[in-house]
């Protein structure tokens, strides 16, 4: 894949989710809800938050793609999150996946392996996060990588470069790595995204919502271009924002603002890199 | 009724809210509930958000009116809203509700078909979740209408107006229809109301914390005057919010600072049409 | 204590909080979860927020310190607040509580009972909770004070002065009463602290949100410092924020952006008195 052909695909997936506004429906955490609809609505996308099992169903069936972010788990979730989850892979539904907290918790530990059948289109997660997963599902070696799982951790990127390879590889679709620089990759290709905000560490949500975005951006796209159009766009709206910000919380109002206003030019043009693996 | 007339019952209701400070619980969705909270504050009244059953009834019992939000569901609310609503119209307590996501799933369905005998003294929504409430209560005729239920739909508010008025006819309240041009109802006379932005579609919660608005101005007026008040007040922070927003992040910010800003006359003067049916 | 040695403990305080960027975990309520992640941030603390029982334990083991916030109630904190509570206890973890809607709900008033034996490090909230705690466990006389319960009472904070002593007494710990003036002790000196803004109270989460800040100053200093450092703190950026405001949306944004930049200087230089028992 070459440059050109790249941001061809991104500008018109930042066009597409402008125009067509598809309903990308979330099960997602209690701590960042209103930033995540905020992002998606920002983006062009329609937000709706559920929980209940059958709610994740209906919901999985008519929307245009889906995000399910285990940040936050309680109770009725055993039930909710493998019940929408199995019905977004029965019909083919592109969705996003994220775990903060991966590692608290047993039904949180056991919610992820089962998804694991599912394959999500697209894992985001920061380094830490994404080994973490590649180790719950053996998709690669327990003892390649140290640490990597709990609420905090900061493990470089490209740590996490094969695990999300592995990842890629195994459920077909993209998978997001966040952090100074960010990493997208396909399984075979490697995209590295710059841009962004150190203000990006100092606000709840930069990382869930992005998922939210990733959701919008996926059901007007494949995967991969989907994953890669999402960090684009934070990473050029966050690189904005730090310009005007005078703080954590006035970054993410300019923030929203910038990504609301990008054009598909804009986030198209936001310097990466591309490796073949 | 005419204009001047209802002007100084607006007034009066903005100028109570802020003098009285009202509690008006809430039982709301998890996405908005933030700012379903600061925008009642904004007006002059006092939040409380529970979802414990024993606690909606000791909320409906103790506020001087509430409000009901049905946007997200979590299985307490099997009790919860029956039990609440049951208390609420026991005490002749004045309330307001809003159903977004109208349609979704089993327990949502079944708990809006139980509030109608609760009779809510403000219904709020666009016009499809408008004349959705008026199919599932049979107050108008199914086949008069096409669609009109989900999550995203965008029925012109005008079409709501006949179920709109069946629905205030039923309750012996008001009705609030959101659109493009808002209309408010008490089955007798449609209020239209001018103004707001089109960033109240790029931000979630706008309609939500109008609901949330609306049972803090039914605490110190009749259910009409507030319904029409909280919509005069919307639309006049709104108008006045779009002129200062640069992206929808700041518009809510404005929006809210601009809501606790405006003084009876400012509100009472937004533009409206009195239209007797 | 004298001025001096408080202002090097204090400044010391907001020093180290960046510095290790302690992970202070929160069970706390819906309305205002964002608000609290953000200011912990904003103070160089990690947040993590979860709901169930095995999380709670599991969070109060890995974290420097902890928040629970008992604003809302769902079924499940029957489980997890007292297993949470105890697990911190029997760690010796520094924690702080916060009792919004102290009253409402037989569940409610349960766990703030359990939670007696457990004794919460740093005990935060206005004069009416801060008194009914001390009258639901029992350690002031029922008989001298008046009302107290309930969501939306307003004690003066001098009228609070006893209880909280007698709590700090119990717990060993510090208790923080917010009022126009703050009163902040632990049992045998009384900490009045200046500052703040008009707008705390037009805003939901400022009280909430300082019951976290505790959590993060108290896992890098003893409790009554850490509760000084987090009122100092708030009245500071208050006192700034104030300032730019222009409603209390804005005032929010500015708040957190100048509690994010308060230097140690800054806070430890806020306006305060010194008062023995």
């Amino acid at each position: 894949m070459n440059q050109a052909e790249l941001k061809g695909k991104i500008a018109e997936a930042v066009k597409n989710a402008k125009s067509q506004k598809p309903l990308s429906p979330s099960i997602t955490n209690f701590v960042t809800v209103n930033f995540v609809a905020n992002a998606q609505l920002a983006t062009g996308g329609s937000a709706a938050m559920v929980y209940m099992p059958d709610e994740g169903e209906f919901c999985a069936a008519v929307g245009n793609s889906f995000y399910i972010n285990l940040g936050t788990i309680i109770p009725v979730y055993e039930e909710t999150i493998p019940r929408t989850a199995k019905k977004l892979h029965e019909l083919n539904k592109p969705w996003s996946l994220d775990v903060p907290g991966l590692g608290i918790g047993e039904l949180r530990t056991k919610l992820v392996q089962q998804i694991k059948e599912y394959k999500p289109t697209i894992i985001r997660g920061n380094a830490s996060e994404i080994i973490g997963i590649a180790k719950m599902w053996n998709l690669i070696d327990e003892t390649t990588y140290s640490g990597g799982r709990g609420v905090d951790t900061a493990d470089p990127v490209d740590s996490a470069k094969t695990a999300a390879a592995a990842i890629a590889r195994y459920t077909g679709g993209a998978v997001a790595v966040s952090g100074p620089e960010d990493l997208v990759t396909d399984g075979k290709t490697i995209i590295r995204s710059k841009g962004g905000s150190h203000y990006m560490e100092k606000i709840t949500g930069a990382g869930c919502s992005l998922g939210g975005v990733c959701a919008v951006y996926a059901a007007v796209s494949d995967p991969f271009t989907a994953a890669i159009t999402a960090t684009a766009a934070y990473n050029f709206a966050g690189s904005k924002a730090e310009k005007l910000a005078e703080g954590p919380a006035s970054f993410q109002t300019v923030f929203l603002d910038a990504l609301y206003n990008a054009t598909p030019e804009e986030i198209s043009s936001n310097p990466m890199t591309v490796e073949e693996l």
